[in-house]
């Protein structure tokens, strides 16, 4: 119980750092086509995945992507203790479906497009408390499926503004390790909900960039680092409309990240021309980006710090209909190379 | 990192015991008629909560019960660490937007209706390992809004078979503390997402029961406990047909609770009066009957140990019109008096 381990009002300093021994990112053609392709470990180019549903379709992305992350880490399922995982879809069947055949202990999280952000802290304080000495952390999201549970069908070709994401047909899975690894998960940050009274379902990184806004001065002011210590400080799904929200806001509290601000959403796909608007969304859009691109330029000693803030939008079609406010949510990790 | 933190193939034990400062339970007037009325701190006659919708309905219950914790343990929002929570709506939005008054770091769970056992884990394992001294695990469930969530408009006055659960307007929350409080969390195991392959969702017992099964033999055989060291094993909301199969299942491994069993649902309803049928369910469910009966069994010392071992269903109605089968899962963690 050594008192450095609590920061400020929401932060943990892991005195022992976590290790992630391997990630893996499987996601789909248009991802692969997208200016990351080459960074994932599969592009799959069917988007049902051999399967008959898009449900299943994402279950079966979520459990490849899962298993190849144990086969990279050269571990089997029955050496993992603990699996922390989430989606989007109603009841988070997706993951619930997708992992049952690994047998795994399961704890099955909701935040959104933030649900990566959470499994990595829920994760690596079980790994660092002496819990376990492998966890997997993992999400999903996959365009089909996440139309239909939030949007409309996709036959109805409904028009999409300029400010509407597109969500990402991809996975992330990360293998924690107490011992060794390629990168080290030194703090984490746990987000609030933050309500700005944003409706517009078509415009979710004004949601979200508020609730972003909040953990990164939450989890500075926490830390003691600033912008500048980060090679590049990396929200989830903003996009490019929630990228300027909120650089504007750390902005009103002195803070400047427009340097080191990177969004995984802008990263994924080329607006220009893949049609995809305000870029890519989804829990598995940061999950990919992180544990292919980001994961890279961190192994490879390119990058030497980032704070890695997955940012969630709090929303039903119900509380849609409702017209209730969109609270969004983030969760951040800094992650050393 | 001592060894023996870790148990078997899926359990911790606590080495510094995790405290349960204070709990509170709110539940709707239905539940208040019920055999365990007069445990619940608040009844409350208003099915609607004073709000417009189911949901907002859920979501004041959630809030009111959670603040109504924190006001028993003597503590503000500020001084709650993190928030572990979950709720059984589509995207856990009773959960997001019941919570989201209070400002506290948030960590949203979907376990199904096991998700109060979960959110008692994490927030336990948080505490021990010296991440926070307070956190707050809460989980609730509407009847309405889980029946449209779920089910049927109620407006269809859809006939339901004996086998089925009625789902319980209910909250529960509780206050967990490094130092002291009512009772201690001493050993928790996380559950695997079991599948038998029963589809009929009238019948959540059936399906939940191979994975309370499962978790309650691998907590026994991880911890080396026998049922007669404690005075009760509860599950949460398997009913009366559910209750069959658990005591079935677990003799088959020549494990006998038969006198130690009891099932939260079938506490809560008078189902001869009450006309519930099988019994309860819902996360609201095991949750109020912790946070009222047991607690008060537990902290006047008549009953010294319990195992608590809610229950979920891992379904949607997307998965239910996909004709899919209903895994389960099952958390369960000993509290002593």
């Amino acid at each position: 119980m050594e008192a450095e381990m609590i920061l400020g009002k929401a932060s943990v300093s892991f005195d022992v750092p976590v290790w992630i021994r391997e990630t893996a990112s499987v996601v789909g053609k248009k991802e692969g086509d997208g200016p990351r392709g080459n960074d994932f470990d599969e592009v799959c180019q069917d988007e049902m995945f051999g399967q008959k549903t898009w449900e299943e379709a994402e279950s079966e992305l979520l459990k490849r992507c899962a298993g190849l992350a144990m086969t990279k880490a050269e571990l089997e399922a029955e050496d993992i203790r603990y699996v922390f995982a989430g989606d989007l879809l109603n009841q988070t069947t997706a993951s619930s479906f997708g992992l049952k055949s690994f047998n795994i202990p399961q704890l099955g999280l909701y935040g959104a497009c933030s649900t990566f952000g959470e499994a990595l802290i829920l994760g690596a304080i079980v790994v660092n408390a002496g819990y376990a000495k492998n966890v997997l952390c993992t999400a999903s999201s996959h365009f089909a499926s996440a139309e239909k549970t939030f949007r409309n069908p996709l036959d109805y070709g409904s028009q999409r503004p300029y400010s509407a994401t597109w969500t990402v047909t991809g996975a992330g899975a990360a293998v924690l390790d107490s011992m060794s690894g390629l990168v080290r998960i030194t703090h984490a940050t746990v987000g609030k909900v933050v309500d700005y009274g944003v409706k517009d379902p078509m415009n979710m990184g004004a949601a979200m960039a508020p609730a972003a806004a909040d953990t990164i001065y939450q989890a500075l002011s926490d830390t003691g680092h600033k912008p500048t210590d980060f090679d590049r400080i990396i929200t989830g799904d903003l996009g490019t409309v929630g990228q300027t929200a909120l650089i504007d806001l750390l902005r009103e509290n002195d803070i400047d990240i427009s340097e080191q601000h990177m969004d995984c959403g802008i990263e994924m796909f080329d607006a220009d021309t893949q049609d995809t608007h305000a870029g890519g969304s989804g829990c598995g859009c940061s999950a990919s980006i992180f544990c292919g691109y980001i994961m890279k330029k961190l192994a490879s000693g390119e990058w030497k710090r980032v704070m890695f803030c997955p940012t969630g939008a709090l929303m039903s079609q119900t509380t849609f209909h409702e017209e209730m406010t969109i609270p969004g949510i983030c969760h951040a990790v800094i992650v050393e190379g």
